[in-house]
């Protein structure tokens, strides 16, 4: 005799109220997107994906998330122009008809991603590290239309050197040069030398909204986040190379403030035309050398807003 | 010769834009709260604290805030009545004060936290842990007025047992049963048996909104996130404390979704008297026995709109 | 004027001892294995690498160990039947080429592994995640002879459930049901019923030597983890593969103890062929529905003791 | 009619071997030790424990090992001149009478813990974490005779400077200073400047064997590695602390090597009185700022075989 399961999930809940997000967390997935030509893009995302849940029903089918994930992932392999937050999007629509009682629909993404660079000064070829990340939001109104937001963005670890620090050293090291050099010379000193400072590993990040039929590739973003700060680091440096991101390290200093700056500049400047509502978060974290905690800064605006506080002009 | 050190961070900088957060995280302090009669409380939190930084401006005096965080946790320590959310709203009025310059202050904190709890045959007494957490954000307008609001909540571990789970096992072993059961007699087996469902740790969470003279325990909200799950869970179980556990867990099975409901429920009961603009998170983590990722449920809102879907009467 | 780098690490250093291990951790990489017919194998290992370091030579040539693991990275991609385990034994020994000055060689790696499950009944097909472990020893003597030990392993997610929980549930609704039911009928429910007990993630590891010139595979390791416990899991599970998981895990209930004996006897069926000093560690964690912390339980030992143990007769 | 629960854990398990380890990990407890007239040492310790299990009995019996670190717990709370490694010796006796069938207990400790520093110049006072580590392990021969040996250790953040890549930077520009002062003025500008370099956040870790009538005290620990980077690390600085801290660091640069030969050089200095075969660890892990790796060194000897391999005489 055949066992007829109960579908729990549709019962009617004692306590009625609507849930915010209800869904999977942590759902971790093989994705190979094919570049055409180019060497393909590998990665291992873990997704997490929720739907808002009305007050009349017990449970979302919570199976139906990591099924759509699957599908969609599964599909996209051979699709050779997809990016990730269009995979994000793509889940997000692909929720949307599985769970037919939800109204908003969110995808979150977040992988490993490799990238190559090559070592300064000996042109060593090494692979590198970095976060991709991705997300979308999907709204069904109440005629059934769908609007769907989406962002891509991505965390990449530099090299950072503090100018307070180094100023201070240097004022501390012309006042005993001063000792036997005259004003001149020591100014020529001065220019010349790479003075210390505290230097640390930081981390930037950007996540920016892209529209539907536009696009904005991780790899541009990130080399934006690692020219913000005072170097990109390398797995490989020979010794001319170690030495060469020092020195130009240090002719380079920054704040944690001043990352993020950086980073605003550039995104205007490469992403002008995208819509004035693009929201996007700049963020950086430098793990300080000196202190046991951390630096932080963050700017969260929309591309109109940053336009209009820098009277940005095209 | 006295070296007068350079205040870089007064200076212009050269992209001028206002910047949303910056400051430290990470920050870790030892804090012993003085309960008069009762136990000290003791915790090792965990501060992030950040300021705006107007567009005009280079850099925070970043050294400012974790001075602001040492003397108020120094202060506090024989003050018998202060909550954690106050002493996070201290740190803010303390970094208002050392940042002139800032329009908005944020400061978050994580702790672990004992409890204690009794094993419920043995009465075995056993410390138990959970997180505290807690945050204040202070706001000065352009007449120099201070708002601030801040919160408490807790993170706490309990057990949870799927209903949908336990009822496909029961409706599957009644098929069987009913082969040499009679129909009467079945059903009186099936009130009286303990049926098996797939069952994990559990992890709620809640964060509330505290008006300035009101009052909410941590102890209290850990008590209402362990209740809401199937069973709280024990560091020290003799047998017949691990039998209780599972059986009275298994009488009480809950969806991640109901887990959220009876948060709402019981924070609604407790707290009724708030404002009705209290922010109020409530949320779920469960990791699923038969997973390898989590499911997940969130519930955002102010006490008001909660008692306006319930249709609260007082 | 060309710069000319010193070679400080080449000096003498003041306190002249012997070093353990010098080296890089956390050094990730893309690693992608041809499989010839089969779909190729995609990994993204982190690598640990270390070298001992003579007592008068005052640092390693730091930049060397990852560059031994770029090449012999970048060397294996068309290699169509190489193990992560070898991969390892070939830096170990290119890093033993480089540092001429080391006696003792160790290079670790760990690295998200995907395979796929089908759901017990409704079979749908699922990408699945588990931990790859490998690593490699190598020793060069006084001869310049050198010997690689290498080993193979995974850690895997899958599903305990408590013997000793389930026994005192079925016990005390043994003597519920002995209220109107007779003795006889009774053993025949108890022998159908499902009854409950507390379960859990378990997470299940092997590590085992293999000599140079055998095999072992990733994937035989994950069976034999997965099947060692009380049921595997998955991510895609619609109402009746939830239900079929539930209730087979119900009917294998292992302690955490049973689950390292289980791997113990299931590694020694497959590879009793091995040489009697290979070195295998066993090794069971079980996050505890029931408590905050966790169980444990752990096997070290050789193959020929274990045989020994076991009155092994092939 | 009362429930008699089954000792399934005294049953005899179908495979018959002995287990290395079965025990519990991550309990949590808060721990207050009293020290006479000075500030009680507060800490919140996580403990792993461990027994072996005889090959003829299917299960330890679990809660004793929480319940021996509870009742542990309570009863130091009053003794004030306890060490850590001590409580680690005292939960292993106790598990040794608790688990009559044993031969082997380990004991792991590791917990935050907080110290006072001054800064370098303006001497504010800062509250500084960092981690304690103890462990201690039991064997009952079997004539019943129990040797316990412990150990004491702890985990230290400081900051390292390194000296190739500030002796890298000097040479660099010492050429561009010789093509506007001769040899003897840029022999004392070099002489006077202070040179930049990478430096970053390093972790420094002893553990030390602790013979049974002696002690070994952790702020001794903490104070020998953090000696032994190129400076300590501070959470308060003011603008003159910062500049000294950078300052100091960059007179004392240090490779990953050295800060684990000063570790050994200063424990031998301090603790010559240990016995011969008091087993030792040393470690140090750097963050390095030009790479997304780390740097690692380690040292695993007795005290014996150190002061043989430089030669000690006291």
């Amino acid at each position: 005799m055949a066992v007829c399961f109960p579908d729990t999930q549709g019962d009617a809940p004692r306590i009625a109220i609507h849930l915010s997000r209800v869904g999977v967390t942590g759902v971790k997935k093989l994705l190979r997107l094919e570049r055409g030509e180019k060497r393909p893009i590998i990665l291992i995302p873990t997704f997490d994906a929720f739907v808002d849940l009305p007050s009349n029903q017990k449970g979302i089918h919570m199976s139906r998330s990591p099924e759509a994930i699957s599908e969609v992932v599964d599909e996209v392999v051979s699709n050779s122009t997809i990016g990730v937050e269009s995979i994000c999007a793509n889940i997000v629509k692909r929720m949307l008809e599985k769970h037919e009682y939800a109204a908003r629909v969110e995808v979150n993404m977040t992988s490993d991603f490799m990238f190559t660079r090559e070592s300064p000064v000996t042109n060593k070829e090494s692979q590198e590290m970095a976060k991709l990340i991705a997300n979308a939001v999907g709204i069904r109104d109440e005629n059934g239309e769908i609007t769907i937001r989406k962002s891509i963005g991505a965390e990449v670890v530099g090299m950072t050197v503090c100018p307070c620090a180094q100023e201070s050293v240097r004022e501390a090291d012309r006042v005993k040069l001063l000792e036997f050099l005259d004003e001149e010379t020591c100014a020529k000193v001065l220019d010349t030398v790479t003075f210390a400072s505290h230097n640390q590993r930081g981390v930037g990040t950007i996540l920016i909204e892209v529209p539907e039929h536009q696009n904005v590739e991780g790899e541009k973003i990130i080399e934006i986040i690692e020219s913000s700060m005072s170097s990109p680091v390398c797995g490989l440096l020979k010794r001319p190379d170690e030495n060469a991101t020092v020195m130009n390290a240090h002719k380079n200093p920054v704040f944690v403030e001043d990352c993020v700056r950086n980073m605003v500049e550039k995104i205007i400047e490469e992403y002008s035309d995208l819509p004035d509502d693009t929201l996007i978060t700049f963020r950086q974290v430098n793990h300080e050398s000196i202190h046991r905690h951390n630096a932080f800064a963050e700017k969260v605006s929309t591309l109109g807003s940053l336009k209009e506080e820098l009277n940005w002009e095209e």
